[in-house]
């Protein structure tokens, strides 16, 4: 972050206290967990981020699709963690751990730890071909999210100026990959745009030609929920009028047409890629610690091979009986093992044992449109419709930061809800000439 | 706005109908007022804009900030008018105006006016000296104000973490050029944000370092309003801890310091230029109908020496006995000059006279702060404090575009209230990888 030369082996400035000294990388929902559970504990935390705040990541696709400011999916980290006593946050990149010597290096230097816990979370996965989606928009982090609103948004302006059918056809299409709850989400988001709102914007453009495409590459929808409600999702984006291909691979996109696996072309200048994460693995840890861009943990969260370095979240993986694969990388698992973290940090400190971790599994759940939703619910329950949709909203509602957002998240969906409109239709990408310049993050 | 090359001689694609065409350049508050009020007049309305939305300019220094989001201030446009029939909206600059044959060029093509109105509204004035401001802040456009929100709150998280005793200075220096209103109510909001917010957030920041320095040409702040009020903003700005130099010039600025008239210097990397607009001017005019930046009309706000062509708000200069040197460029200007150029447009199409403009001075207003204000009403009554902190926020919901806007901002203007609190304070500047690249418009 900071524009002037700064040597590697500057050392970072926090008083040196007698308490132990907790690093904490990524304020997602591990991380912010971890921080507030130590509040009381005794111990000095330093968290760092890239950004200086939280992003409620589920509600994402809610600001690319036009239906909610960044401000009312994001919390500033400062602000979320400002009760903690004897806590700093450092804006800034972690470039190398070197658990030899309990140190972290950043682009703004050193610090070493006592206890280091990685809460790096996941980044997009092109799977090894990100040459051939450099034109891809991919949805986890805010810039992002209003990067692809201001593209989808200018496409619906160029589409009205331009006189080549083909150049009409290749802005109103809009290719979304991967079926999992953001896909279908985006989708769904979407196809209520088509319907309900954007033809009022844009009176002289004919919205049948709009195609919303989503492509999956297994023969289902939402794999990792139940098979009634990948089928129900199916149903609900098809009413919502978004064709869905099953079993279909992406080869490449090159910002104008979209090659399929089965040979087929889709043209296009919107592909958004929801395909899939990995783990936002930092450089230093031992190769056997390190399972396909994620880290391995024991029950405790510990990473293998070390005795002070933790990870929870995404980037965790761990195998039980219950999850011989390793957990989802969700919320609630990020959350809980964050919670788990804090108590078995204070046991560890006062020489205790240390207490496994068992995910509390409350269920999953995605939306789709406007009163549509699927949800599993512990115990084999399943609900679908608006019922689903009531239970969606309600579910976010109590986990979204802040209290102040709850209300602007709540009254900009009431809004929505009543009005069929949607608030922020903004095209704002300052200081971009043309199209955006990469999709790495 | 498209990247292909389009050639200048394409025509816009608008249906021909048997009713006049009005081109309206522009949707600040004359455009949009002129807009609105032709909507049953039976003329064809196309509007041009380079954005896709409209801006509450007075509250753009809030949005600055981290008092509100972007869409609290701002509303897309083809929302805004979307009940016009016969209304056409196209996203793109107008590049030129050619009054003989009646057409005007754009970067996606030309198109004929029966009737065209010049609503560019101002930019911000560097006085001819641009190249000594390149680092400057300008605060005249929604991607200006969020960038100059990222950039403070960059600064507080730089100064974090430098050791540098100059740069910390530096970083925590923030000087302001024009004692205009923008100029005194972002000064207000600055000594606000010192005060009561920030220091929470940065605990490990020294706040009594925070100098905002406000800087003044003339001998008086808020020169376009009374004595009284002009005196009662300086007392209350240097009880918010502000710094107001008066008689004083700025001669540049390079990003790390400021150069006095007198000259002083004061290191900063932070200059937020509020010191004077001048009129967005197209090129196609005859000179003599330029004066100063602004164009000159008639009391009918008809362009010197043309019959069709017509300029209402900022960018006219209508000289008159009341306003010998031209009109304010406020908002409620534009606005009367709008609603009464729809009614004249409608009786010179019937081949009716023309009604000659009369501007009903309803007062003007700056707020300072949290809860103080000052307000010149007519008949010269002066209000200061919180009453006149009271009528400046009624005034202004009232005149927020939107019945939705209204209670966002309304909500988050309570919130600030009695927290103490700030809810937007989130750096988002994707994809710019160190500074601003510039300052044009």
């Amino acid at each position: 972050m900071l524009t002037q030369a700064q040597s590697e082996h500057t050392s970072i400035q926090i008083p040196n206290t007698s308490e132990p000294r907790v690093v904490i990388i990524g304020g997602g929902f591990a991380g912010i967990q971890l921080a507030k559970k130590l509040y009381r504990k005794r111990m000095q935390v330093v968290m760092f981020d890239r950004h200086n705040y939280h992003t409620f990541q589920p509600l994402l696709y809610q600001v690319a699709t036009a239906g909610l400011e960044p401000d009312s999916i994001a919390g500033p980290l400062r602000k979320l963690l400002e009760k903690g006593r004897g806590f700093y946050f450092r804006m800034a990149k972690v470039t190398g751990i070197h658990p030899e010597q309990n140190y972290i290096s950043t682009e703004i230097g050193n610090l070493e730890y006592d206890y280091l816990v990685l809460a790096t979370g996941s980044k997009t996965n092109y799977f090894g071909h990100e040459e051939k989606f450099t034109k891809a928009f991919p949805l986890k982090q805010v810039p992002q999210a209003l990067d692809l609103r201001s593209h989808i948004l200018q496409n619906f302006e160029k589409a009205t100026i331009t006189a080549s059918p083909t150049e009409r056809q290749r802005l109103l299409n809009m290719v979304i990959v991967g079926g999992g709850p953001t896909g279908v989400e985006v989708a769904g988001a979407l196809g209520e745009l088509k319907k309900h709102v954007l033809p009022k914007d844009y009176p002289d453009v004919d919205f049948s030609q709009m195609n919303i495409t989503l492509i999956e590459g297994l023969p289902r929808l939402l794999n990792g929920m139940s098979t009634k409600s990948g089928q129900k999702s199916l149903a609900y984006l098809q009413k919502l009028g978004v064709e869905v291909k099953l079993s279909t691979m992406v080869n490449s996109f090159d910002g104008k047409t979209v090659q399929l696996g089965d040979d087929t072309t889709i043209i296009s200048s919107t592909l958004i890629w929801a395909a899939g994460v990995r783990g936002n693995v930092i450089p230093g840890l031992k190769a056997e610690a390190v399972e396909r861009s994620r880290v391995r943990v024991d029950r405790m969260n510990r990473v293998e091979g070390y005795e002070n370095i933790f990870a929870i979240g995404d980037l965790a993986h761990m195998e039980t009986e219950d999850y011989p694969k390793g957990h989802p990388m969700l919320a609630p698992v990020a959350i809980q093992q964050g919670r788990l973290l804090a108590a078995n940090l204070e046991r560890l400190k006062n020489g205790q044992e240390m207490k496994p971790f068992k995910y509390l599994d409350k269920g999953s759940m995605a939306t789709i449109g406007r009163n549509k939703a699927v949800a599993d619910l512990p115990g084999g329950l399943n609900l679908g419709g608006f019922m689903a949709w009531l239970t969606w909203m309600f579910v976010h509602l109590i986990y979204i930061i802040g209290f102040r957002n709850k209300i602007v998240v709540f009254s900009n969906w009431a809004w929505n809800y009543f009005t069929y409109d949607r608030g922020t239709r903004l095209i704002i990408r300052p200081f971009i000439p043309s199209e955006k310049p990469t999709n790495k993050e």
